[in-house]
């Protein structure tokens, strides 16, 4: 999975038929200082709880269908989870 | 999903007999100003109705094939939604 | 799928069982000008007429064994076209 | 697979059901001389033994859920194994 | 597939059960000149012949289990060929 930002939603009328229904949200990428870093992605929100601005971690791949009721749609990435925090782990200890 | 615009078609007389029948478009991924970034692909056009310079968003790897009548083709972009509109998300709110 | 140019050939003496007899090329990606971009990868030739110099469009990922005939074979990457030409649209019209 | 150092836990309240029970832990990929490059992942620990700061692998795709007990879930990279050390080949010998 | 050149081996006690015996080799991905380009990889050797040095192929993503004794694993990269020699093809020939 990836960490990512929420920055808006996509509209569209025309689509493929199995994806009526699904929220699609559009996702930046951060890298490890949580600054945007590459292009955004169109996630599907398995959660169905991912807000604006959240931070969120999403998959990618074959992986993003199973996030969904129905797997066998044309999803390549899916919202999984909304970040509390991240923790920077101290190095040496366990 | 990535947000994508059609640029243009390809035609090709010899190609893999599975393919016959799929309108291929040449796509352009986009950043996060909706300006091209990375390299164009060549999209399988799900929707049967992207037109040309269109906004859309497209669906790559495993899943692509999934937006096609017949599944078990060698495709890995498709088109699967024409955009009407992107939305800015205020951060903040729900 | 991408588009790609065959600049050259791979001889390989020891190799996995399964691939025997398939031919592999070595393509060169592409950007929207058809400059080469990014590193060339090693590819199947699903079309069995792909020649040396010529324009091409290939799968990636999972997809790529689709285009072969035996399909349980790791291979992540086939030309499964030859392009004659591209074509840009013009924005606006449909 | 590839080399990887553990940065940092993600701490989720909201998540995909099938996600309850996996640790995940932030991974920052390395280049060849092990400095952090690109961007972080965010890894299933498939060892049940990382810890802060260890050199890592990790599988990403749909080969990440085989290293859990569960497969059908929606997690695309995961921790195979903790390195002890890396060894530069000479170059000549066999 | 792409060209890499085997630049060292992984040496870890601790890892996923299925991944026992299975030789892991650091390779490094190459350019159009072969030359070292992007983040080395930890590849399955396939052929259970690459040595130290040597230019090989190898193929990523679902495709890479195909490659091993079991294909049940956490593998995402796999050595399936060493090479003789690349060949650059002359333009316009066939």
């Amino acid at each position: 999975m990836q960490l990512g930002r929420v920055i808006g939603t996509v509209v569209a009328t025309v689509k493929y038929d199995g994806l009526e229904g699904i929220k699609l949200l559009i996702v930046q990428p951060l890298d490890r200082h949580q600054e945007p870093e590459g292009r955004p992605v169109v996630a599907a929100d398995g959660v169905h709880m991912a807000g604006p601005g959240e931070l969120i971690y999403f998959v990618g791949s074959r992986e993003a269908a199973q996030a969904l009721p129905e797997t066998f749609v044309p999803v390549d990435h899916a919202i999984v989870g909304i970040v509390d925090a991240t923790e920077e782990l101290a190095t040496g200890g366990a």
